[in-house]
């Protein structure tokens, strides 16, 4: 390891100091709940802003603590630096927080694809974090996040080949701009007859559309991210690349369409998977019931399917309607469902975090 | 022809007469606009409803009508008798109004799968409405009816091979309940901050959640209609089983996933499209932007693309989002709307009707 207090943690014996960068943003007030939540691997835990939130107080595992700005001293000590920010924050601070001898975990976009930073989901290759020459790991996008686990399950027993997703994204994808544009344009509508008439729902939210390109109550809109080459989304291709990444499989065929619906948070998704051996729903039933970090929820006839409004504020990845497909015995149909927010952003984070630190604390 | 008034009517050169069967009902409704909007090619047109509904006044063309009571005596004289009611009450009444010498043209499911009844999209197939041997014409499901004219017109061309479609369902597709339902579970969640933890919506909808298995404000749900064989529900399979009949391809690879989202009216489809040749997104572009019933919308630079709120109460199948398969030159991803009440129900049932009266009049 290369990672300048890893030593040093495993020689004393300290419990390693962890700091939340973004922590009074969307996915790092998840992130204070989550680390409240779970075991309490951390020793001091730094919680990091910019500096018009500096000296707010948060309250994480159940202790008030005084945000401090963030500036290359607040990485002093640190052994696992948390990145909840935007890209261009990250991609000017992680290297620095590595720089002082943090393992940096990032959640934005900036270090996906950089071939010398592991993107990780420790249930599928928590091996990968181990691998970090830059002394930086990435967090994968949130509808990524929302069915790799539960392929990654497939993907080990039957080999994939290809994936086909639709997504069905909330409004938290957005960040809290998103869930107050929903709701404000939700009010809007309510106790009205629009819905009906082209163009009365757009007439009637005006010009909120917020971060959307089109009004998202009583709607769906087909697009998320911005716009890439031959007309595809920057959502659809983190799908595709990230999930091939992830999986370690550079060459597999995923084509995804990106959709985002009118529901606050948890990203639901549609998948045509295709594997290179034949698949049974039983086999699936019986892997996806067993694989950690997945909830198996599948009996259409006693109403069990996943739903978003259900499967909020849950850490697992749910799946349900599993189906094979009627014209190829190697293909599945699923509906998976996940919590932007947990699993998605912060939740992933926190496990990433936990793998280092048990690494650095391993005697 | 086997049609009892066909020959009289073009013997006469009088226009036909119209029964409208189910006038008071949701899709009814809707077909009364309808017909007062296209040229008119009827001569009486006769409202038809169940005996409760008898003698009400409803206004088409811009007369009062009265209501008769559905019964032998209401096909008297009638040249077309569409149905937009149950599937029950068609199974009973289709066959009595072709007896009756009535060409029958059904909106239920009852005989969309017969053999001997022709299913129609006019755009597509309207020469299979001359092959009659019931004296029926079905009309299909919205979901087929919201992508299955696009799909036509890029067939001709390319010859499909392949359809992975994922449905965006709007409520309305479950009748004027479905509407209502989530009208009022939306009045119960504005305003509020529900959506954010497990089951806080479901608790607040309570039990009303009217057709569908799952609260629909706030939420999708991935379940429309009833469960068949091997976890496929009954939309699912009809979108499988009418797409190839209508495009005359028994073969086709068709799989689909159907959601139902908070949208009052017009169904959303992505739609993956495997086809016999190569296809680039100029062609694709060019065939739809030249295919009647289809409008091309699709400039995401501009913020192009179709969503129900600007499609709902227009008569065109929209298609956005056209981008060729990054893994196979043969495939296309599409999103495609649709107004479940229009082209998805009375518009293509009046469409079919106007086929069969061109014919009866014809010299």
């Amino acid at each position: 390891m290369t990672d300048g207090h890893a030593a040093r943690t495993a020689r004393t014996g300290r419990k390693p100091t962890l700091a939340v960068v973004g922590a009074t943003g969307a996915v790092g007030t998840v992130m204070l709940e989550i680390l409240s939540q779970r075991e309490d691997v951390w020793g001091e835990i730094r919680l990091v802003a910019s500096p018009r939130s500096a000296g707010r107080k948060l309250t994480v595992r159940g202790e008030e603590v005084e945000v401090v700005a963030l500036s290359e001293e607040a990485f002093e000590g640190v052994d696992v630096a948390m990145f909840d920010v935007p890209d261009e924050v990250s991609a000017r601070w992680a290297p620095i927080a590595a720089a002082k001898g943090a393992v940096a975990v990032d959640n934005s976009g900036a270090f996906r694809m950089d071939p010398d930073v592991p993107l990780v989901v420790p249930e599928v290759n928590a091996h990968a974090a181990r691998m970090r020459p830059r002394g930086i790991i990435s967090n994968p996008n949130c509808t990524t996040l929302s069915m790799i686990v539960a392929m990654g399950a497939l993907h080990a027993e039957f080999g994939l080949s290809e994936l086909i997703v639709s997504s069905y994204q909330a409004a938290s994808g957005a960040g809290k701009d998103g869930v107050d544009t929903l709701r404000a344009q939700l009010a809007a509508v309510v106790g009205t007859e629009l819905g009906t008439q082209p163009g009365d729902v757009r007439r009637a939210v005006g010009d909120t559309t917020g971060p959307f390109p089109a009004p998202l109550a009583l709607n769906v809109v087909p697009w998320a991210g911005s716009l890439k080459e031959d007309g595809w989304s920057s959502e659809e291709l983190k799908v595709r690349n990230e999930s091939r990444k992830i999986l370690g499989l550079p060459d597999l065929r995923v084509t995804a369409t990106c959709v985002r619906v009118p529901v606050i948070t948890t990203h639901s998704l549609t998948v045509h998977a295709r594997f290179e051996n034949e698949v049974t729903v039983d086999q699936a039933h019986e892997i996806l019931a067993n694989a950690p970090g997945v909830v198996l929820f599948d009996n259409p006839a006693e109403g069990e399917f996943p739903t978003p409004a259900d499967v909020v504020g849950t850490d697992p990845t749910w799946v349900g309607r599993v189906r094979r497909s009627l014209d190829d015995p190697n293909a599945l149909e699923l509906f998976v469902c996940g919590d932007n927010l947990r699993k998605g952003a912060a939740l992933n984070t926190a496990q990433i975090a936990e793998v280092v630190a048990a690494e650095l604390t391993a005697p």
